[in-house]
């Protein structure tokens, strides 16, 4: 699949490296299309990496990660450009935080909406699909290292057939079908937004470098 | 211990059956004395139970749970007085669940405040302990019930010796020491509380009747 990967932070890369190494041709988009983020990224990652600007990755793309960050992921996709982005699936790994005034951040929206579905507000005719928001980086590429796979990820959107694509990527990526929840609708971005504070504050008392995750335990 | 369970909802007796079970002198509170809710628990409870106003259980208390809804804590707790919470632990296990718009529930504050801190802010004198609000009440009291044990409970709060009183109440609930998390101070308890949205997702894709919880999975 031709994927765009906006963003050049520890979370696009991670995602953009595992997605070329799984197969995919990858587009790392950012702000300029000679971000020395990007081409360096392109220029090791081998092939099936590329770089360009938000809207040339967008373009090329059938599928559109943005793993900006959420305070500027509405600034990211509107110079993907709306064209760029109808009818493709758009994984939302964002999180609204709000670092201004220090740790821990605020949410710049949360409660009674989402950046997930601002995004899908803005960008009606994208695919929205939240996903991965909920952990750390180097665990979304690479379940198996904790537990043998046993802790969870999330999907939330309105389009089945969206979710059921990146339920696909994310089997790539080594997640156990058994441990990824469907959990509903867009409006679901909210509870997995809103568990970040809770996140961040876990992830602080954590020993350093330990990767963690939850686990639902059920009977 | 002399405890006060302000509230006669499902939380509140099923925090109060288990502290009369461990020993402790239990009076559930409501905004009632005669209220039938409260009459009713007593008399089948037990030795060690009785029942009486908001204010009556926090004047005869060593310790204070607040297990009534988020929404109308704060007036629960004014009916308790302010004299009757002073220098007593204040464990606060409520939710500011909003239902006014139907499910799922809103928030009645959050992000950059919480119940909690709301509480204590009113009630400078308590000394407030944020616990239990992450999970339903079965486990709250039994977490043995459920894979042995290894699923997690938090703490949260700006007085230690008041929190060591609740991680001690919590051993006797049968809670492994490995699985009490203490993650700081009140503003914690935003997090804790924001988790709620989440939580609620789950549990309506959870089957009928089987708890669950969550286990911060480390590597």
């Amino acid at each position: 699949m031709k994927i765009a990967v906006l963003g050049t932070g520890m979370v696009g890369h991670t995602l953009a490296d595992k997605l070329v190494a799984v197969g995919h041709e990858v587009m790392m988009g950012s702000r300029e299309a000679g971000n020395p983020k990007g081409t360096e990224w392109a220029a090791q990652a081998g092939p099936g990496a590329s770089s360009g600007s938000f809207a040339q990755a967008a373009a090329m793309a059938e599928l559109v990660v943005n793993a900006t960050p959420g305070m500027v992921s509405l600034a990211a996709l509107s110079e993907a450009g709306a064209a760029n982005l109808a009818g493709k699936v758009l994984v939302d790994v964002s999180n609204p935080l709000d670092f201004s005034a220090g740790f821990p951040p605020s949410l710049s929206v949360c409660n009674t909406d989402s950046i997930a579905e601002t995004i899908q507000r803005s960008f009606p005719a994208a695919r929205v699909v939240k996903a991965l928001n909920t952990l750390t980086a180097p665990l979304m590429v690479d379940p198996l290292r904790l537990a043998d796979g046993a802790h969870d990820v999330f999907v939330a959107g309105n389009d089945d057939d969206a979710k059921a694509t990146v339920v696909a990527l994310l089997r790539e990526f080594g997640w156990l079908p058994e441990h990824i929840h469907d959990l509903g609708g867009l409006d679901v971005a909210r509870g997995l937004e809103m568990w970040m504070p809770l996140w961040l504050r876990i992830f602080v008392r954590q020993p350093k470098d330990k990767l963690f995750n939850i686990s639902i335990v059920s009977e």
